[in-house]
């Protein structure tokens, strides 16, 4: 297929590399010029979004916001083919993400928001799981590319679904987390041993990904990035991007998700620590375990 | 062995009737006349917690609260046998386990702390899970009654450890819950299937035992008290006791458990309406859906 990506940061780059390897014809473009050029050894490289997007069988956009996505799309649209399909692989706002979808039908396009979790490790991998929302007649057109950048494919409903289920797993993700490393402050203060914690819950009714899979103390369970200084795996930066996308559309839609809420807090005022913000957000679990709490 | 349990309600009942079937001597004793005579007719009743411990080689004791625990602990030490052992299977506050803890090593007896999970189901079937705090020869010697009651035994440490494991436990599963019914009802008021989240979810990084094994919501996933009508399963008065006792070591040793802290509020708020604090804890996903949150 011949593929427009625009979007080649961290994700992006590895993303559409993915696809120039398995045959496709990718013409890439990024804003800042110096991604753009750390692309050009295997990339053709447009001078503008709608450069980039002119003609093209299906459109990839991978974009950090929701006014990003909002001026690329309103640059591209104009110059897509008909009944080309613009896929965008960006974590945005609801709002945004359900604009676009209007845009993209009014426009007589193809389109699906699929924004993905497994970070950059499953970027590069090709190992990304993509939450979709969108017609399934699309979906389906597109699989071929999703099977390529990634492992796992779910189908969530129809436009904005995608993005809805990401926020809703990330926000659960987010107060897990805290909730995980706030029994592991407990537990040290209480001379319970970090292992035999984890020995309890991995196995009981507090088991998590973020206990088991992706223990935040050093030294117990499977490999995670608290083995390794807490260099991302999943940034701090981008939880709170999240979290934060989770309290817009609660607030937009006037849902009770005080926990939600309270754990945007806690990792926002982590992530304004000097350096926090680059860390894994997994990271937390020295700040809560430095933080003493008087009553 | 000779054994003698104190505390026959909805869980210690149980727990005696698998020691007598499995064929050892058991003296029982409740405070509360109406359940200690719901068991004469296979266990024989003493009139005073002492008379039931005096003479034992194990006295086990399953209470509702730390102040029940103190009590009995000064009735029944003075006539307990010499190198005999108090097995301690309330879940009650860290500083009355460890006082008692004292007071046993200072008698001349064994002890453990041996907190339970699993409810009344687990209770009758014998399939309990046991946290264990104390000696491990002092576990050894008592490992054969555990193997009668429960499935699973999890040695956590000395004195105490049960108990601090399990409220770290319980503090993260109530706080998990929580935000798992948070993402449900956003996913309702985003337009998201709740299967289609659950699919997301349970197979993604937002993954827990809350949502995994005891979806909060009807018909989906396996069977939950969400499909027979929020009926525990373990109730909503247990999660406040168990996220209160978890505040309240917090408080004692300064930690810092804010999402522990609002779980607690969150639950004591939906326990405080009628007929809530008897329902299974996962049912406050309908208390969030039905209070819409402005902010």
């Amino acid at each position: 297929m011949k593929i427009g990506f625009i979007g080649l940061g961290n994700m992006g780059a590895p993303m559409a590399r993915n696809l120039v390897h398995a045959g496709h014809a990718v013409t890439g473009f990024d804003v800042n010029f110096d991604q753009a050029k750390a692309c050009q050894d295997w990339l053709g490289v447009a001078d503008t979004a709608a450069d980039a997007a002119s003609g093209q069988d299906v459109v990839i956009t991978m974009l950090p916001n929701g006014a990003a996505l909002h001026q690329v799309a309103g640059e591209i649209m104009p110059v897509m083919a008909s009944s080309s399909c613009f896929i965008d692989c960006s974590t945005v706002d609801i709002q945004t993400t359900k604009q676009v979808a209007e845009m993209i039908e009014a426009a007589g396009l193809r389109g699906l928001d699929a924004p993905v979790s497994g970070g950059v490790g499953g970027a590069t991998a090709g190992t990304l799981t993509f939450m979709v929302g969108g017609a399934a007649d699309t979906l389906e057109l597109a699989m071929p590319l999703f099977d390529i950048m990634g492992g796992r494919v779910i189908h969530c409903g129809d436009a904005g679904a995608g993005q809805a289920a990401k926020i809703c797993n990330n926000m659960i993700l987010g107060a897990t987390m805290i909730a995980t490393c706030e029994a592991f402050a407990l537990a040290d203060q209480l001379g319970l041993d970090r292992q035999r914690l984890f020995d309890v819950v991995s196995t009981s009714s507090g088991s998590s990904w973020s206990m088991n899979s992706y223990c935040p103390a050093p030294d117990i369970g499977p490999q995670s990035p608290a083995d390794h200084d807490y260099r991302p795996g999943f940034s701090t930066a981008m939880m709170v991007k999240d979290l934060a996308l989770a309290q817009d559309a609660a607030s937009m839609t006037e849902t009770n998700t005080r926990i939600g809420k309270l754990a945007l807090q806690i990792y926002q005022q982590f992530a304004s620590q000097p350096d926090h913000a680059e860390q894994d957000f997994s990271a937390i679990l020295n700040d809560i375990k430095n933080t003493p709490h008087k009553t």
